[in-house]
């Protein structure tokens, strides 16, 4: 009998130094041998659920149909929900602790067409300890989904409107300028943030950057090469956001711009000159033409 | 014609910025094309012989039949053997260095019912070096178990009881206490200890801990989240061994407690303010309850 | 209908803290859905084409027939071409940007038998901005060949001898020594130059390296266990290359030895204490046998 799935993307906050995520693929692989295991990341930061979410639904759009299993999960043990969510009226399924991690992924596959609370004892391992739900909850629940095993038979029924929700922070107009987050830092230290494009149209291809006590003026390009050496850049990313680099180097780091910062957008100053800044953001400014 | 298994599992201190761990898997594939490897953790500290041998008996009970591939291996090239393992009359297979590495999922996994050492070059690869037995040695051997190959085919059969064992320490008792260990440190800092709860089931719900120069009290609780901020806690983990944490901070970096720590469990003195202890440990004192 | 290969090796500069390597996974498993995913290596420093190159060279006569997906690509987006590239007429295919990446592994593989620039935008992904190759151009290009796409398909043939070469460095004489250059420092801190053992058979077993301010006499071992406690050794690698190594200690860190340092190797003055050297080499040389 062919399974109804033979993929599940695996993102977690468990890192890769312990046996963490080699132990949830073994329980996977003993339930379904046939389902292969694609690894999105394991390196959330530890705890982290809205990074999870944010990672998970920028790449909900490329996986492959299947199961996503999610598990970065500050309450396990606790009150919080193990759940078992369709999408797609069952194109997918996503299981994971209801703490809004799934919810971005949830949105971008159009929503939640049902979800169970992951309560049938008969479809988990019995566990050593009440810490390890991946193993002995969420990898189970994510390997019989596969199977076939009908969803309603993991658990109980819930809402799926009663579903914790993400909290994605949308930018705001103030004062002329829009004011933004940094919801993203790459590898590279590009810097994305929650802004389409389309916003900031009405700026130009010259856009004045404010964050804590910095100014700088930031040229748009069309790619990350279109960037002079020590120039600040606004490039459309890979995900279609708005993202600040700085050509070849880390601007997350040079810039000190982490995640979460946030960073006002608008139109330059005439002239730089007369920018009223402290002396040392016109120090700075010499760097930018 | 079907393979007697279809899975190696890998565990190394090879890390992953180096090609070494695909090196291995294209060696393997290569030989047994069906075969898939899961991962276990390629980040055991380099030459750990003890992190690895402990990472792989936590992971041995959970693991799907097949081959086990474990390298951490000082000695390589050197005069330690390298072995295959048999474990359950052939129900699975271990192969690795002969330095205690292997020692602790055999035992787990009932003892070892024939061993060989991997002497016969025609199931190894040439070498270009004598320093790479992994690829040369140990994945070929690996890939050849699971196609069928007979294990007195790969080598010498060694005597079982030849093989070097694992040392895992055990608590003692000294002056009314436990006296522990910490094995091992997870990615959230929890600090897991040689102490099954049944041996400390007469302390209590509130247990004193005393290493290197610092006392606390911690707290019994079922799991990290019935752990208050600044509160030392007690908590079964997910393999369940005694473990101490701190809420979701990182134990071991914050209470100075890192792998190795001897630590001494023992009921607290009835009145905090009469243990007899420095200024800086009654200071601390009072974050806890 | 069975797929002309069943494998693609993977290297990049992506680290595995984001997305990007599993989502290339998942686009090629919605291609082909049949096809394993071999991960080299993705923790190649950030745009260190180099260094790409040099892994890929070293791991290709290990790798499985079918194809190889490389991407460390700081040009992306500008006008660098993204090709694919037949080796051994069609017993293998290579993809990536055209930067030199993958040049020592084509000439590990005999050389270009073909090669096209990856224009055919019927073989890509609609993307969502112009910086993401290896997912939308790249992971599908690696992916239809392995379905068994014609390489003329995806693209623009372009002339092999127009592929940017590989540029390794050779070691040159000057005054009586020979003058190498640190490759690569692996996982353990060994040093492996780019030289061949027979180049330094004349020297002896004892040879003297010097590098930026420090000399050192290193003896020559046939495996690390054969290097004594503080001890300098050169030692025959995996890869049959000559490597500075210090026992299981760090060579690189510990010898000041990172990969780019240039390093003379020389027979040793017959005295130690002849050797015209500083204070603190002297000192040093006092651990030299």
């Amino acid at each position: 009998m062919s399974p109804r799935f033979d993929t599940i993307t695996f993102l977690s906050d468990y890192g890769t130094g312990d046996e963490f995520v080699g132990v949830v693929k073994s329980v996977i692989r003993s339930i379904a041998p046939t389902v292969a295991v694609v690894d999105l990341t394991h390196e959330v930061p530890a705890y982290d659920v809205r990074a999870g979410s944010l990672t998970l639904g920028r790449a909900a759009q490329y996986l492959c149909p299947g199961v996503v299993l999610a598990v970065v999960d500050p309450g396990v043990g606790s009150e919080r929900r193990a759940i078992g969510v369709e999408v797609g009226g069952g194109q997918s399924y996503l299981v994971g602790p209801d703490n809004g991690l799934l919810a971005s992924a949830v949105a971008m596959s159009g929503g939640a067409t049902a979800a169970v609370e992951l309560s049938n004892r008969a479809y988990q391992l019995a566990a050593a300890g009440p810490t390890f739900a991946g193993r002995d909850i969420f990898a189970p629940a994510a390997a019989h989904l596969c199977l076939g095993v009908p969803l309603v038979d993991l658990g109980r029924p819930v809402d799926p409107l009663s579903l914790l929700p993400g909290l994605l922070p949308l930018p705001r107009e103030e004062d002329g300028a829009l004011v933004a987050e940094v919801l993203w830092v790459d590898r590279y230290g590009n810097c994305q943030l929650n802004v389409d494009p389309e916003e900031v149209a009405r700026f130009g291809s010259r856009i004045q950057l404010r964050w804590n006590d910095d100014v700088r003026t930031a040229q748009r390009a069309e790619t990350y090469q279109g960037i002079a050496a020590g120039q600040v850049g606004l490039v459309v990313d890979s995900y279609g956001m708005l993202s600040v680099c700085l050509g070849k180097r880390p601007a997350a780091d040079e810039l000190a711009m982490p995640v979460g910062t946030e960073v006002a957008l608008a139109i330059p100053a005439d002239d730089s000159s007369m920018v009223s800044a402290p002396v040392t953001l016109t120090t700075r400014s010499t760097s930018t033409p």
